[in-house]
């Protein structure tokens, strides 16, 4: 029989209204034996069930809900159905050829994160419960959605905290780690053994597509290159001449060759820099102005503690990016970070305008991609803020 | 020579960053003569130009601010000027056959919204300072944007705050007012003589386009359809049945047109009820559920003082929306109000999905189309919120 935690009085509201998490300082008691990572229930003080879940008492997040479903057992079928619900949304929502195939908490299988890079299948698993379930999703995706090869990168910093090693490696017989993908029509090449995350940020696929009707016979500066992607959005818009800049030489190589790949080696061109120096000294420069810059950095902050210091990193390279844009031209200006919350990435960018007299007009504000839902009861879902604005 | 205004110490720092507004209160003195209407010039207390622009002292926005360049004169060029910049903006971010060619505040034009309709213009003018400029803007319109006539609608409750009767007409020789447009694939009759604000609402184009990738094959049911813009979209999308509901038997009767003149009268119907009541009873049935529910409901507050009222309207409307969508389809919802502020809008809905017992996963978040900017330094340019979700 499945071990029962019971919670205390006045806490665990939040997974009663649908979120995932039980924290450790939630739980009051159990009643039976547990291994950390086993299926276990959970009830709150009233002795009402709230969910199945998965435990690992070494994490602050003690246990991640599975179901409400008392009688559905986390089996194959248990999977079975997840994926086929995340797969059918997806279907409905975004082009599927490479996208996120499953989002963790936000389609209800915590601690998983899926990217398929068309035929190939790359998965995070980010917590111990899950850990043990990959060979059944391995199963699925290769029995049930034609995975030709599947890949793990859970080289991921988070699953120190619920006491596991990083790892990588493939979950199938070996396949060739880069994978050519279109999206947008914009060639890739995705290397999904050593790229950042999973190969490929997926999240801005529909923010990508934004930029391409700003972008036509415009001088176009796109910081934080990475992987070259908003780039060659514009080149393949029609710009009359793009610069990527990235700190990585790594970054730079990679994202020269998807240039060749579409044939844009001629108009967008990539440079290795450290994109805060150049954004402070290209700012001074009075000659130099681009009709559209565009500013695409990692997170500033992965916690709250430092949130100050990515506010003034924020705010910095906002101020320098508007004074590059031409008069009339766009500024494009993200922040994935979850910490940095939407009103405060707000007042940043306000700031920033009011420093550099400069005068903002929201064309649109977006978020993350379809493919990775906002769960509302789980507000850690949302992170990607993205904005385009004419600077006057 | 122009009146000079002289504001309080402390005071007007909001139209010293940009915002285009001083209010009465905010004036300390004047030295000069003026009469209502006229083009004045703003000083702060120590002396500092802060902008030109026409004065009202019969409301109690005073001064609207014109230009920031004491030497830019407001005549026929001034507004060459600015309708050259507002069309070239459109024309780099939207489809511009119909549009807002001119959005007041937001294009730096107080008081003016031009709306184009194919080669028909209808104009509102909602101040005393900007009236009289209607007739050089007509002649632009006429003469470097190819109007084949131009509509006034000027029939604003707005302009009696500014002591001037409503108002429309023709402002060129009449012509038939009944102008058929092409948006996303679908076609309407728009009716700008006697349609709602200037015959169409502009503002939900992209939005509109963004429900097609829900519709195919669903059964949506579409509630305050108006024009029936939603329903046809979704019906162009190929949804297997949509009704719109509507309280105006004249908005059922226009939509149905519109649906015949698409050749979507088949599956796209239209039924004349309060969608308060529908929303209520029909969420009791246990059988009548939807894939898709859209709920595109008029402003329920247009004051600070109503929106204890408007909150309890959107959050009913919600929760019975919600209730009829099937588990694992969506809810289409906004608000078009600006007092109703982004955040209280979505702890509303929160609360409504939480009295349905329902979840939600945020797909999309929209705002207003991008031919109505927001101006970031004059807040009330931002009023539309439009999510979509899917409901679990």
């Amino acid at each position: 029989m499945a071990c029962k935690f019971y919670l205390y009085k006045g806490r665990g509201t939040n997974s009663e209204n649908g979120h995932l998490w039980i924290y450790a300082n939630e739980i009051e008691k159990f009643d039976g034996e547990y291994e950390n990572g086993d299926i276990i229930e959970v009830y709150n003080f009233r002795n009402e069930f709230i969910g199945k879940g998965y435990i690992n008492d070494v994490s602050k997040i003690a246990i991640r809900i599975m179901t409400r479903d008392i009688h559905e057992e986390i089996d194959e079928d248990f999977f079975r159905k997840r994926l086929h619900a995340a797969w059918e949304y997806r279907k409905t929502v975004i082009d599927t050829s490479s996208c996120r195939f499953l989002f963790g908490e936000a389609d209800f299988v915590p601690g998983m994160i899926i990217d398929k890079y068309e035929d190939y299948y790359v998965i995070q698993s980010l917590a111990l419960g899950i850990d043990k379930y990959k060979g059944i999703v391995v199963k699925l995706l290769t029995n049930e959605y034609g995975a030709k090869g599947v890949y793990e990168r859970s080289d991921a910093k988070v699953r120190e905290l619920e006491g596991m090693e990083q790892t990588k490696g493939f979950l199938t017989e070996p396949f060739d780690t880069t994978i050519e993908i279109i999206e947008n029509g914009v060639k890739y090449n995705v290397d999904i053994e050593n790229g950042q995350k999973t190969g490929f940020f997926l999240d801005q696929k529909e923010n990508r597509a934004a930029i391409q009707r700003l972008c036509k016979d415009a001088d176009v500066l796109d910081c934080f290159t990475h992987t070259g992607s908003f780039a060659l959005n514009a080149g393949i818009a029609g710009a009359k001449s793009v610069l990527g800049v990235d700190i990585s030489e790594y970054a730079v190589e990679f994202s020269r060759k998807n240039a060749e790949l579409n044939g844009l080696s001629e108009t967008v061109k990539f440079e290795c820099h450290n994109a805060f120096d150049i954004l402070r000294e290209w700012s001074r420069e009075e000659k130099r102005q681009y009709d559209v810059v565009i500013l695409d950095p990692p997170a500033f902050t992965k916690s709250r503690s430092t949130i100050d210091g990515a506010t003034r990193g924020y705010k910095e390279i906002n101020l320098r990016g508007m004074k590059l844009v031409k008069p009339g031209g766009y500024l494009v200006t993200c922040s994935c970070s979850h910490f940095m919350k939407p009103d405060m990435f707000a007042d940043t960018i306000a700031d920033a305008a009011l420093d550099a007299k400069r005068t903002l007009r929201q064309v649109e504000f977006r978020t993350q991609a379809a493919d990775h839902p906002i769960l509302w009861n789980s507000d850690e879902s949302y992170y990607l803020k993205f904005y385009i604005f004419q600077v006057v």
